[in-house]
């Protein structure tokens, strides 16, 4: 429950590669392509390859939006993109606004090695989470008081951990304030293809190209950089396939020759050009993926309401942001909200695309179990014998280890 | 001929993936492993690839010396390597000393993200460019004028590009000038596989085993760091594979969470595991390799003898260093010593092992007739003709813009 992986849609991947055994076998019209692709080094990336992922980034944004391949740069993952495009925009010292809660990851691919300070932007449960043009504000003077240069502002859309997504306003929000401090946007936005109910998911560069940018405000046109991967739309993070979209000519050109440091495999690169190329499959794909990732977090959501806990309304991503003191004893892995820098807490982040039905209902029955338990023996803060207060005091103090060994085992792991 | 590729044995290898679908079919006994391996993202790499990998470099090594998979990290390609190991290693502003002529990527490999500065140890051809104690002690009282803290020095061995492996006496005089000065020795050795003739190949390690420098100085022992890919040796550039090995724990685990950044495709991982885990394969490849490009070389070389011009002799690489003023006008794609910072004009880097044998004779004829005109129009620095002279300067002139172009494309592209 703690790994934001995506296993509901194997099968249709796996049913497309046996149905498509020359795009695994590094075949084209039954010759081997084998040769060429053990040779290729162009760190522009297939040509293929690029026309069909901004393809699928189009699809995925409902073809409000279209891409042009040649300011897409490829990484290895996101984790990649993030950190190119982080030495691409900032001096060390210089910091980034990041609203929370935030990806744990977010302290070692933004900051560890290019020397960037990040700055968050609190938020809180009493809107949602929304992030709101004060908070903003707020986080940038702190960074002024610090002595920092604010070049930018990060956001992940749809959000991980929240598994919801941006309302125009926000963006709205978003882009006014970047105009008037003259930053850059960041939108990690690799949990796109993930939305499963409305409001539906308003891309970073549809709301700039909404609001006519690119012709009334080149400027921050040219300061909007998306960041995309195949890790958690297409289930796919052993293939380390990341990309950077940037409508900033220098910014892909820097990018593309840092990308040296972190290509993806050809042989990955062809299996995936041939799969995207197959546009019934990646219509079927996103459509059955969605359903079934709806169907999982109704799942999970009406057992813990059945064991009295609440999610925080969500319509993407793989998990639900979950409210509770839950203890370490429940004998779960999910993901304390510490680690992801909430600004509240007893939150945690609970994933269930990688749950059978099996192990979901094991979960469902220690949190039902704990849950009984712990309002049996009163809650925490209510009055309770001294005793009580002993193992409640314990249970505390080994929680914070927990969640501090979670926390960065996160880091640790850096996986999303 | 300015790409460092090696096509001389790819039937081999295709050979090979025709007998053994599966590894490419990504199956195992005949069921697919598909779905483990999309998610496979440890940043430890697949076990059964690093436990083939370091029996593989051992068997390069002629198994001399032995390799714990513990010890090795997996990066995206030795790029990715070079920098991670500088990024561990070096402080911004630190000094990294390197023998010339130097494969020009390493400006940005090891400068460019890092912040690190390269001080060259200045090699001569009097002596057949070998790196002399003095030379090095040079370098570093250079850094010490400039002010900068040397903290390691950068070897290729064999040597991009002088096509030859370092002798048992260079090592000797690098390890006792580390212990001496305190420094980190990085050993590049992504050409180990390519020694075809004597002396053989001896790897620092080696040197350091044989010096027992493991008991008797474990402090440089654990400062003695190797950088390995499958570019060159196997031909799979397109791949990413490279790694870091360090007998240094500390630098084992930083190295291990930094590949986030540069992480190889899971799915190429488990082609070359179990490729490699085919010994008589390798055995057969490695053999055969290695006489391909002997029998390659000895062509080129007997070629550009017939046009009165000579190499350094050498004994690995998959190409040559050439010393001959070549103009711009021969219409060949070579690598200029000055984009290698040889401290020497004049010599030129030729590939051999991406030539089929109608390239090699075009390249032949053209060098032959340049070698006749310029023998007839006598010699630059000759007397001649001051229309000669106009001509010749023009010639220069545009020399040195192409040699300034190749050399900007070659850190361009940067490919070895």
């Amino acid at each position: 429950m703690g790994l934001a992986e995506n296993q509901l849609s194997f099968d249709l991947v796996e049913s497309w590669l046996r149905k498509n055994p020359d795009a695994m076998g590094l075949k084209k019209d039954g010759e081997s392509v084998f040769r060429e692709l053990a040779l290729f080094q162009d760190y522009h990336g297939l040509p293929a390859f690029k026309n069909e992922l901004v393809e699928y980034m189009a699809k995925i944004r409902g073809n409000k939006v279209t891409f042009d391949p040649n300011n897409l740069v490829l990484a290895a993952g996101a984790t990649s993109a993030n950190e190119t495009l982080i030495f691409c925009l900032f001096d060390p010292g210089q910091a980034i606004l990041l609203p929370t809660p935030y990806y744990p990851g977010f302290n070692r691919d933004l900051k560890w090695r290019t020397g960037v300070e990040i700055v968050p932007v609190h938020c809180w449960s009493s809107n949602g989470f929304r992030i709101k043009m004060s908070a903003l504000e707020d986080a940038y003077q702190s960074a002024q008081t610090l002595n920092l240069k604010v070049k930018g502002v990060l956001i992940t859309n749809p959000s991980n951990p929240l598994g919801t997504t941006m309302t125009r306003e926000e963006l709205n929000h978003l882009i006014t304030f970047a105009i008037a401090k003259n930053i850059h946007i960041i939108s990690d936005e690799v949990f796109a293809g993930t939305v499963f109910d409305s409001p539906g998911f308003i891309s970073i560069i549809e709301a700039a190209m909404d609001r006519r940018l690119e012709n009334e405000n080149p400027d921050l046109w040219n300061r909007i950089h998306i960041v995309y991967s195949l890790s958690k739309d297409l289930g796919l993070p052993g293939f380390r396939v990341g990309m950077i979209y940037s409508n900033n000519e220098t910014v892909v050109s820097a990018a593309t020759r840092m990308s040296s440091f972190g290509l993806v495999s050809s042989q990955t690169q062809y299996l995936l050009s041939n799969m995207l190329a197959n546009k019934k499959f990646t219509s079927k794909y996103m459509k059955e993926n969605q359903k079934r990732l709806k169907r999982k977090r109704e799942m999970l959501v009406s057992g813990l309401r059945t064991s009295g806990m609440e999610c925080l309304k969500s319509n993407a991503g793989l998990f639900c942001w979950l409210w509770k003191t839950i203890l370490y004893e429940v004998g779960l892995n999910m993901t304390a909200g510490e680690s992801c820098h909430c600004s509240e807490p007893g939150w945690f982040r609970v994933c269930f695309a990688s749950m059978s039905q099996a192990t979901l209902q094991i979960a469902m029955r220690r949190l039902r179990d704990f849950s009984e338990r712990s309002s049996c023996s009163g809650r925490i803060g209510n009055k309770i014998s001294s005793q009580q207060q002993n193992m409640s005091s314990l249970r505390r103090k080994l929680l914070s280890n927990w969640v501090h060994k979670l926390s960065s085992s996160e880091c640790d792991e850096q996986h999303r």
